[in-house]
């Protein structure tokens, strides 16, 4: 089995190339520059940009994870185009090219812009319409929806159910990664939605109790 | 039969109202601030937010035409929040009070965004998610691209094909005002999407030779 990781150099991707590895995965890493410490690991690297071409770095994959983003120090223009519209050209090829497995990484929020974070409703509203393409275009799909994110070291408890308290909305990346690397080819995790924060249960336990 | 122009305070909204008038209707005219040369005209006007809740300015409705857009004066986080949210939270409200006729005021490059014109690029594919949740959501519908809009008079002069040369891709807000009043209520346009710039054809031979 072949995994992209569509936006490795992120903060995310490459928790998840490094949680790939030390599951004895030789991951696809798909970055739009050079990244040496990818390659230092041992990633099989593969240039790609979203706003440009980029079925090159899909073919011979079985599965995508899709960690991109233009991140809060470009515009709204740039959510907009890798975000939302970058995503939907990768759903748009991974149907092509027959991907078994497509993990998003979403956001809190996307599940409803309206009643979400309102400083972030911009970006929510591109999140929810990226999953609701998921959820209609075919893909086998697993999608998380953390909370806010964290640097903090992982932290191993997990909650699908997101709190009221929306300073209480937060998981750390090492924690998000865990969780993605765990959904990876785990049949049970096809086709649902996980909001996912740091809480007091065991990850399999926490997806499990999911709505 | 009642219209309600989502968008009347805008440059083409305004025209819409003024066309709709000369026709003999008396529109509703949703504006986000008062609008006292809309009422002056006669028009039903109704305040209403598509950022918050505008229900009741469609409720009684026939028809809604939505030419409401953020503009080039504010950041893309508008035109993610009006042009594709506002759009997609109005036909949702459409087909809950049962709209015979969406028509929506799109844009070029809004079918392949893209190919379309790159400085814009955010623009337009935030138009055609709007537009692909218009032609997915059940409504009967009518959908007009117009070439880039000029403030010159009215031409009387049409074309359904896109020139190839996006200089030549022009066209008056008069003439696309035109354009939705004669689509509004005529059943030969239900279900289309046309392409529209000043040409050489009378409005009607020019719909009718559309792809």
């Amino acid at each position: 089995m072949c995994t992209l990781v569509i936006g490795a150099g992120g903060q995310i991707g490459r928790l998840i190339i490094e949680q790939l590895f030390q599951k004895g995965e030789t991951p696809r890493a798909m970055v739009r520059r050079p990244a040496p410490e990818l390659e230092a690991l041992g990633a099989d690297t593969v240039r790609g940009d979203l706003e440009g071409d980029f079925v090159h770095a899909m073919e011979g994959c079985d599965r995508v994870i899709f960690t991109a983003g233009s991140g809060a120090k470009t515009g709204a223009d740039k959510t907009i185009l890798i975000d939302m519209w970058g995503a939907i050209k990768a759903m748009d090829l991974a149907r092509q090219v027959g991907i078994k497995q497509f993990v998003m990484i979403s956001s809190r929020g996307a599940e409803d812009p309206d009643n979400g974070p309102a400083a972030i409703k911009h970006y929510s509203v591109c999140k929810k319409i990226a999953d609701d393409y998921l959820l209609a275009c075919g893909l086998p799909y697993t999608i998380l929806r953390p909370g806010r994110l964290l640097n903090e070291p992982a932290t191993g408890g997990f909650s699908t159910h997101m709190p009221a308290d929306k300073e209480a909305q937060i998981i750390t990346r090492e924690d998000v990664a865990a969780a993605c690397v765990y959904c990876l080819g785990n049949p049970a995790t096809l086709n649902r939605i996980y909001p996912l924060v740091n809480g007091e249960s065991p990850l399999e336990e926490a997806l499990k109790s999911a709505d």
